[in-house]
């Protein structure tokens, strides 16, 4: 590596280091705190690092917010894109989307209240950061639909259908995730396997006593 | 009717009336521009009554809007109960509630937009009316999947599933709705089918190519 380059990187190093810190001790004052309620000085405390410090590396309260939210969101919908077998059969893709989704969010709980709880109340520009992220989830979750029924023919219908459902789908998973914030006993496994059960087998089945079974815990997921 | 009630009654009515008429060029005013950019003026012009008097009747711009959710909400919980046919098999009773659901925010798309839209994004104490809506949705279908499953012995595990399904159901429901307003063109009876197939059926069947189907419309629904 270039020398010039690499002395660069290592100067700038502790400030990538100082940010991240700062990031994290955001996201866990907003948090527990919510937007409007959250100090700069806490976020200062917490993160160790002087308030004029945060302000001229990240800006004022509005700006790490949106900072917060952005990488919070990019974070989350990169972790469930990685999850997907993309030669798997679709329930097995569908399954591990579910699941990478809502282990990212049972390891990131701080992250899930703000991007959820706080962003979506706090009116513009946060709500339209989280409505792209939505956007983003629905047509991943469109695409591997569309790439399930592949085999069958899809009418202009049914491809509507399948854009409607997946918006259902990331609704359906954004509400358990929220029920789960008030029921945190329950493992990321246990609800995605509730949800697959109830989008892949559907309630009729569920009432008939079979079962969709994901596949054993120590294999794949 | 005693006399005296009936004069009583007349008096009010008028007020009433406006009050009505208010609410509703309220409910388009705060769907049209959003809670910040909604003008008293304008509420006040398109209900043809004058600002003291709304302020009068129904208070400040803060207080129209608390009404205009408790109001609509209440509407559409009522709208979903009311359309369930309590002793019929579970999938007609869920096949009606959706119906009852998605017809009323059809027929009420400025409510729903400043129900799930806009009093979601202005913080409290609207995100908390908002809440107790959601809770109560919850509720009832939590109700309807535990009936469903009557006959079979549930296990704590299974009640609390079914809870979580419950909240993740009305998460789709919203998403869905919420993808509908940017779809107007799509029936409320389409989209209900759409979402009862999902949950119902599950999208393992729908790639089999079985499909749950509706109640003629000309007979229940």
């Amino acid at each position: 590596m270039d020398e010039q380059v690499q002395q660069t990187r290592n100067r700038r190093l502790p400030r990538e280091v100082r940010e991240r810190e700062i990031l994290a001790a955001a996201i866990r004052v907003f948090s527990a705190n919510g937007y409007h309620n959250a100090s700069m000085d806490e976020i200062s405390s917490l993160a160790g690092v002087s308030k004029p410090m945060i302000y001229s590396y990240l800006g004022a309260k509005e700006d790490l917010f949106t900072i917060c939210i952005r990488r919070e969101a990019h974070k989350l919908v990169a972790s469930i894109g990685r999850e997907i077998p993309t030669e798997a059969a679709p329930d097995i893709q569908l399954w591990h989307g579910l699941l990478g989704a809502l282990r990212f969010i049972g390891e990131h709980r701080d992250s899930w209240r703000v991007l959820h709880r706080q962003a979506q109340s706090q009116g513009q520009p946060f709500v339209g950061e989280i409505a792209q992220l939505r956007e983003q989830a629905i047509g991943l979750v469109a695409g591997l639909l569309t790439a399930a029924a592949e085999h069958r023919q899809l009418d202009g219908d049914a491809t509507e259908a399948l854009q409607a459902l997946a918006a259902a789908l990331v609704g359906a998973t954004e509400s358990i995730a929220d029920w789960w914030l008030d029921h945190p006993e329950t493992s990321a496994r246990k609800l995605a396997s509730w949800l697959m059960n109830m989008v892949w087998m559907g309630f009729g089945d569920l009432v008939q006593g079979s079962v969709w079974t994901p596949p054993p815990a120590s294999d794949t997921a």
